[in-house]
């Protein structure tokens, strides 16, 4: 009847969590998120590399209850793009989440339903603040795996399709060897 | 309307969160919570340490909210027992929490409102998942402080009252230099 209590271990090099449930998402899993979509087609057909990967370790989903994962998101461009996970709102919206940067460099992009967006830079000890209501995508803008714990409520659920058909109304490239964020040409309103 | 997303640096050596809030609890804060209590008082007169410092971001008690807080946990004994904190139950039971070490070594005694305890030791990167329903409370057995990350529904709320009148089921004590938990002689069913 009570839930059993459990330690794991999460390796801070790799980002690796034991008995974790393992999930890799590859570029070609990512058809219409970048911006170039020549260069998007060109680097898949070259090597399809991994643009993340996550370990994830989840409850039923019940309010009051809490998920962990981490991420393993691997440097690289698409174009002048950074690599970058999907990005989601929750399904129950309201569900806040904390993001906790462990390596490597980057940041994250974050939107309302409205799309006014906002970039906060992570760098390992940045915690995050996710608020209710806002998607979340992050970003690697370093030259190394940018690797962070997230903990959500386990009802959250994934949103994912929003994001897929709208996109984010901010994209972060490099220009000149800097990372700038700038407004998403794409962006559908 | 919508809350503000925010990033915040977390000290991994310090644990201290910046523009967090502090709380310090001396041992004199801990009137009754230790097996020796001739030692406590010894200790109290002699110089009240401080036996842990938490640094939380807390947000309105809301369902699907998040609150975050770091704590440091001072290395000591009062007699043969290990400082730890106060622990607790969720004022709301139902709520899960999750841990993750950073420095130190150290455990978590958890225990069910029937008194089944349970202790997961906690070295730098373990990972604990503190269940619905769970009392929970930290000890440092080691000769640092310990140091972690606590992330917790923020309509969680806290129940201290219960575990101060009848303490842990099991105590965390040092026998011959090793860690020992053992059944603790003044525990109340
Ligand atoms: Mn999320
Ligand atoms: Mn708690």
């Amino acid at each position: 009847m009570y839930k059993e209590p459990f330690g794991v271990k999460l390796d801070f090099e790799t980002g690796i969590i034991e008995n974790a449930k393992k999930l890799v998402r590859k570029l070609s899993d990512m058809k219409g998120y970048f911006l170039d979509e020549q260069a998007w087609k060109e680097l898949v057909e070259k090597e399809d590399p991994v643009v993340y990967e996550v370990y994830a370790i989840e409850q039923e989903e019940k309010d009051g209850d809490l998920n962990f994962a981490t991420t393993v998101l691997y440097p690289g461009k698409v174009g002048k793009e950074f690599f970058f996970t999907k990005g989601h709102y929750h399904a129950k919206a309201d569900r806040a989440e904390i993001y906790f940067a462990l390596k490597g460099r980057g940041g994250m992009l974050l939107q309302t339903p409205e799309g006014k967006a906002k970039f906060i830079e992570m760098v390992p000890g940045t915690v995050v603040y996710v608020p209710p209501y806002w998607a979340h995508r992050t970003v690697n803008t370093g030259n190394e795996p940018f690797i962070f714990l997230a903990v959500y409520p386990a009802d959250a659920g994934h949103d994912y399709g929003t994001i897929k058909e709208k996109g984010f109304s901010k994209i972060v490239v490099e220009e000149d060897g800097k990372v700038v964020v700038k407004d998403n040409p794409k962006w559908k309103e």
